[in-house]
């Protein structure tokens, strides 16, 4: 198995294509849309892309490559990401002057920073570009916050773990594969599909009822913007059945005589965290 | 009427805040939190956010903000969004070898910058930044894309407009104001709300049926994660009614029977476009 992911080694993305599968040969992409070419193409056997985090929520870049191509989802996995400050060796966290990361990450670790005082904050692109701007300044007065592994990577120490102020930190994972989205991946108990719905009042109440109905645990719905109408959306549901259940197929027979169109994006074993 | 708006004068934010109210004078804060806290500290009457992009989606900072803050939301506005390459007097698009952007703008014009070929792409932190670099480049083969008002900023001229693949490009913006969010602004016809469900099935469908039953349209629902609890949702949602309809009183007092909260965070005058 050859997982394609984003951005370098050292990445969570690269962490969560080894815990879906131990023996898996991660492969390096310079971007989300590469992954999903990277296994159209063939050079990988299966993509692996963060689909929602608990607390930034949707990564909606992704939710539009999922439906832009026809790869099927087969599995996902969750991820806790921690944060630590990262500096060089020796120095202290009562040393830092001067603070790298992005802007989401600083968010995740406000309270933090704050504690840290006078301190001057510098975003940057994303973590790793800060991790590199500290490990270039040769100063005893820099920091980075990134993960563990960046740090490794830019030769820097943790001057201190778990800088983000909420534990409860997890990324959700979605590995698509190459075959066909409307054959389920072995021990299915999860569908998602898209669908879109004619703009009229009422239409996405009907559209739960076909499965609120017939008892389908729909676990999460999002709206994404369709390209070229305004302010109309389409919906992407995950529903805590396989698409191979009776129910399932028959409540997707039911939303297509209204829907414009419904497609079935993957039916894969839902994670299950080990305790 | 003193309006304050995220980042510098030339942001979308600050024309979307004189398209409210002309004669409004525009107050720039370095950050979406800084909009809300100059607000509630009298600094300014009114404060303006982007809500949600047609192309981009939702910018679900500002619904968590919106969430945090206890400030009504008092109007909306819409405004379209063009994107301009843009460099130094004389340059020609033929000259271009180098192109800043920040990575959505770029995502923005793809078939644009496709077309310019063999061209180093160097994402930045956001447009200002990518229009900034290209004045300090003093080079005549160095670009920006960015709005016509950013290199306006930055001595630039327009070598191209409107070089985004998309021209359905809308931003719709929230004002936020003091008072109650229980009282309708004048003219009012759309009322924002966000609430929880338990974690039960059918939580949603049940709670759609409120609006649903009393002929209630909700023109956009949107979750976002509750944090602290992972893979729970709280949803937010724009209802075509004002607060002071007696359907709107009674669905939400229904809504209340079961949802562990609801909240309204306004209602006011939806957007008219002049045609």
């Amino acid at each position: 198995m050859r997982i394609a992911y984003h951005t370098e080694p050292g990445a969570y993305s690269e962490s969560a294509a080894i815990l879906f599968n131990e023996g898996a040969e991660p492969i390096a992409c310079k971007s989300f849309d590469d992954v999903f070419a990277v296994v159209e193409r063939g050079q990988a056997t299966h993509g692996i892309v963060p689909i929602e985090n608990t607390i930034r929520g949707s990564i909606h870049r992704n939710y539009d490559l999922l439906f832009q191509h026809d790869l099927p989802v087969v599995g996902e996995v969750q991820l806790r990401i921690t944060h630590s400050l990262l500096g060089p060796a020796g120095m202290l966290v009562s040393d830092v002057r001067r603070l790298y990361s992005d802007p989401q990450t600083l968010s995740e670790c406000e309270g933090f920073v704050r504690g840290l005082g006078n301190v001057e904050v510098v975003a940057m692109y994303d973590a790793a570009a800060g991790a590199r701007a500290v490990q270039e300044a040769h100063s005893k007065d820099a920091a980075a916050i990134a993960s563990d592994r960046e740090g490794r990577k830019f030769g820097l120490e943790v001057l201190k773990p778990n800088v983000q102020d909420n534990d409860d930190n997890l990324t959700r994972f979605l590995i698509v594969g190459r075959g066909s989205s409307s054959t389920a991946a072995p021990g299915a108990d999860k569908t998602t599909i898209v669908f879109s719905l004619p703009s009229q009042p009422g239409a996405l109440f009907k559209a739960l009822s076909v499965f609120a109905l017939r008892d389908i645990d729909m676990t999460k719905l999002e709206s994404r913007p369709i390209h070229g109408r305004p302010f109309e959306y389409m919906f992407y549901a995950d529903l805590a059945v396989s698409r191979d259940d009776m129910r399932c197929a028959r409540a997707l027979v039911h939303l297509a005589e209204f829907a414009p169109w419904v497609r079935t994006l993957g039916s894969y074993r839902a994670w299950k965290p080990t305790t």
